[in-house]
Formats: structure tokens, sequence, C-alpha cells
């Protein structure tokens, strides 16, 4: 008998549907960037005809595009006309000083997405159909991208590691910004504390990003380059502070153990290392970005993974490190983790 | 000054970063399927390594691939076991008869993904960037593809439908049902009114898959096949009811005018059209499924759309209809619009 109270609710298959079709999310929101789209929106009066104008496109096209990106909960419409939701007038008009529209140009490389192409190739294998290393071989010249086009989404993480670093640590301070990038954390550290001097690490083409960025903010006197991989260059220091940013979670936690032993060697005996990284819970499955990073290290990676903080924690205790204790940052997806030499 | 009552919730990035990363979700559900994990959740003890038994894979690919399903909702976890959420166990487990998997195979087919990755450009122009006269080409045999792997998605809709037409209409009946792709549309009809014949009009190719599924549903001495194009073919007829599912969007309004207005000479006096749509509200971005599916039109497609009621009603009209209806349809996307000649 059926209960009383009423008829169970049945599932539906649109979950399926909408999964199966999610691939045009990304599509429409990089093709809403390449039109400019969003800086229509934001100038007014977010009518088709206008919009279509400052594209240089079709009222059609751009009728069905905006649609879509309302539908994606990236726009809003009233009355007929689109107006921007707080985050795409935040993040994606180019007016905006927080615009990151530019990290979809290192999300979209062919590095990152032709792996999904043969994704139960990838899972059957445990590792990336890229050859080698995958995204992690030597010189691989994406990460200039990945230096030239994520640091804005950086920037909230960097503020909130500059804050952990300089709060109660005055006076000089010698800082290590390993697979510097874009070098946004160790020149957030240079600019919160006017007597750091920071070193930045990563392959040649990528540190003049970073060298370049330092110059900009004014603390590039106070920046030095160590050209090369992390594996391989002497470290130099001793140094007050470590930074291992967006690292760990290319590698096997071997690998993750004897580069933190490398970092344990070249701290002072009062020493902080620094790790971000996206860290799940340890159920694995939320939150729901830092957890869904882990697929990204399966299709790019031999054996990169999104580690929970039980991991990073052994990881840096095994390396020598003590007193290993997680840090939420305000606004941004990814947790600090601080250990002691 | 800011009120007291609280500080104001600032955007965050997320969606932005979500929608970017929307495409993994594709090739999550995809390789899963490809994989036949849902055969292995449903059969239990859903823990990775009898997942990996089953699907001849890695442990760390399951592992990964498994917790991603899991956020995208597709899956549960339990105590470190996956699980069937009631969607997966009704429409992705190949041992349940309502098992849809296979649409996966149509959404998947080049003409269906290629368009996308011109998105920008399709927008600019209005149109498919597929040559001639996009997915609805002459003799496309991606259509072959359709009729047989989206059949089971239309299992409600034609339900619905077959009810409609059937409720308080006994004894004989014809129907003519145009670009009956699988034809489960017009076979669901003869299932439920023994005295029904029903002619399918569609491609040589497609109408020997929906002849296939007549005979296999047990109508197929009542199953005729008109093969052909709907704008080419003479209908035949008198008809007491027309059949257009899925069809009028891929057409601009004139032409599905026109098409009407052949259907409306091919139907008896007391006669009926049944067109089957994706309609959104006229908001044009509700209910998303329907609402999303213009961007489909916009990418395959020289003009077509998903029309809204208010569209349909009018094409209708002026083709000489009257009475166009609106029928919602328990547990599926699509609605039905009724018109009488």
């Amino acid at each position: 008998m059926e209960p009383q109270s009423g008829a169970p609710i049945s599932p539906t298959p649109a979950v399926i549907f909408e999964n199966l079709q999610a691939y045009q999310r990304t599509f429409a929101l990089q093709a809403a960037i390449e039109l400019d789209i969003f800086r229509a929106v934001g100038h007014g009066p977010g009518d088709v005809a206008s919009i279509a104008r400052h594209a240089r496109a079709s009222e059609r096209g751009i009728r069905i595009l905006c649609d879509y990106l309302v539908i994606s909960e990236i726009l809003q419409k009233k009355d007929g006309h689109y107006q921007h939701t707080p985050a795409s007038a935040a993040f994606l008009d180019p007016s905006s000083p927080t615009c990151l529209a530019s990290i979809a140009r290192f999300l979209s490389l062919p590095v990152m997405r032709a792996p999904f192409e043969q994704l139960a190739e990838i899972v059957r294998n445990g590792r990336t159909s890229l050859p080698g290393e995958g995204s992690v071989k030597h010189e691989n010249p994406d990460w200039v991208e990945f230096a030239q086009s994520m640091g804005p989404m950086m920037v909230p993480s960097a503020m909130g590691l500059g804050k952990l670093i300089t709060q109660g640590r005055k006076g000089p301070m010698h800082v290590l910004d390993i697979a510097a990038g874009h070098g946004l954390f160790g020149i957030e550290v240079a600019k919160q504390n006017p007597e750091a001097h920071v070193t930045g690490l990563d392959w040649a083409p990528v540190m003049r990003v970073a060298l370049e960025n330092a110059k900009k903010a004014g603390v590039g006197d106070r920046y030095n380059m160590l050209p090369g991989s992390a594996f391989e260059v002497d470290f130099g220091g001793p140094y007050d502070v470590v930074l291992l940013t967006n690292f760990l979670h290319h590698f096997d936690p071997e690998t993750c153990v004897g580069l933190l032993k490398k970092v344990h060697r070249a701290l002072k005996p009062s020493g902080m290392v620094v790790t971000l990284e996206f860290v799940p819970n340890e159920d694995r499955v939320s939150p729901p970005v830092p957890a869904a990073f882990s697929l990204t290290m399966l299709a790019s990676t031999v054996s990169g993974d999104a580690y929970t903080f039980r991991q990073l924690a052994e990881m840096h205790h095994k390396a020598g490190f003590s007193e290993a204790t997680a840090h939420a940052i305000p606004m941004s997806p990814h947790t600090l983790v601080t250990a002691h030499a």
C-alpha cells in the first residue's frame, strides 16, 4: 500500500541530461568573454540590440547566448533587459578591478581540455593521457599562460597568505616562493612587510612574468629570481618562510615528502613552511571546488591529487615539520597549511 | 556607514569557476557510462576496489571519478561506499528498465559538440558553423543514431502524448507521425488504441529503426512507412491526427507555418495536430531544460529555436488551426500543443 501521506517523489532524469550538456556552460561563458558581452552589460541599457552592436554580433545569437547565461546564473534578466549579477559585475566586467575573465585562457588550453576526451582511458590507467609527466613536464610553456592569466583569481588567496605570514612577524624576513608562477604570493608578502626580501623560483620564462608583476607592485628591488626546477636547483637560504603554493597537488605523497624535506633543510630553525592547496574535507566530496579538483589532477598528471588536511599534515610531519595547522582563507577556495621547522 | 545588522554578502567567483570547468561534468558522466560504473554501483558493495575490478580500471581513477560523480549529485557516498541516487538507479543503471544512458551516444556526436568550439563565431553570424542546413541537412546519418539512442529519454513524453490522443477517442484512427525518428510517439498511440493505424515519415535509414521498434512493441502490422523529407513527400491521408514531435525547433517560424499548412491539408475536418516541443516560458530563461535548448538550436541549425507557447500558437493559427492549447507532460521536459483543423 502507498502511504496515505502522499506518493513518493519520482526521480527525474533532469540531473543526467544537465550533466551530459554541461559542456555547453563552459563554451557559452568562454564565448561571452571573447565577445566582450560583460562590458556591454555593464554599460547598459542591456537590451539585445545594444549588446549585439557592441559585440558586432547577430541579435539572434546575442539573445540566445545571454538567455543561456541567465539560466547559468551568471547574468540576470529584468523586463527583457540583461543585467549583471553581483558576481558578473565583480569578476567578469573588464571595467571591474577584480575582473578575472583572463582565467578562461588558461582553463581552455588544450593541455587542460584534451585529456578529458580520453577520460575513460585515463580512469583505466590511473594517470594522465598526456605524454611523460603530463602538465608538469619540464619547461612546459603552458605555465607562462598560467602565470599571465590566472593571477587575478589568486588575489584573495594571496592577500590571506600575506596577512597570515606578516601578522606578528615584523622586521627583516627572507622568503622563498617555490613554483612562484605569477609571483603574487611572494609579492603580497613583500607588499605587507617592507623589510621582506623574496626569492621566486620557477622556470625562467615563467619567472619573467613574476618579476614584471613584482615591479608593477613596487617591490621589484626586493624580488630575486631563482630560475629552474624545484626538484633540481639549490634553494640557497636559510629562509624565514618558504611558500609552496598550488604545487604539491601535482605529485604523489612520496615526492611531496621529498620536496618538503628539501624545504626543511632550507629553513632557519625558527622557520615556517606555508602550503596553499585545494583541500577537500575527509569525505573527499566537499566543498565542491576543492574536491572536484582531484579530477583535474587525474586528467593532467601522473599521480597528483587534491590532498585532505590529514594527508598534508602527514607529509609535513614525515618531512620533519611540526604543528601542521590548517587556515581557511576568506573569499578563496584554497586552504593554507602552516608548519614549523 | 555600514548597517548595523550585518555586512553585505560579498559575491564569490565560484559560479564563474564552476561554469568554466563545467565541461568536466559531461566527460565524467560519459566516462562513467563507458566504464559501466553504474552497473557496478547497483550490484554493490560500492567500495573503490570492487568497482575498479568490474570496470577493469585503476583504483585511483575510480575513486576520483566516483567522488566527482558525487559532487555532481549523480551518485551518493556513505561511509566511503558509493551508492545510487534515485536518479542514477532509475536512469543510469543498465539493469533498470528505464535506463537512458544510451542518450550519451547521440549527445556526444561531433555534430552536436563541434559547433560549440566556434560558439563566439556562431553568435556573431547568428547561425550554425556546420555547413549548409546544419544538423538537418538531407539524409544526415546522425539521425539514425538519434533514433537508436534517444528513444529511452522519450518514453515519458510518448506515454503522455499517447494518453492525450487516445483519451475520449476510440475506434479506427489514422495517424501520421512526421519525422518519426525512433517512432515511439506513433507506436505509443498504436499501443493505446488497437484500432489505430500509424504512418511514420522520416528518411529511409531512420524509418528502419522505427519499424523495428514497432515490431518489438507488437504493432508492426499497423505501422506503415513513408520514407522521405517532410517538406517533399506527399503526406497522403486524410488523417485523424498528425504528430509533429521535436521537429519545428529546427526551422524558422515561416518554415514552420508552411509545414503546418501542409499538415492542415492532410487532416480530416475533425482532425488534430499534436506538436511536442521544448517550450520555454515567455521569459525565455525558464524552466532550465527547455530554455537552454535554444543554445543547441543556435549551435546546430541555421534558424531554429525553442519557441514559446505564444510563438507556437501564432504559427498554428497562421496555418489555419484553431484552439491551440498547451499540455504539460508528467516527468517530461516537453510540452504538447494540440490544435484543431
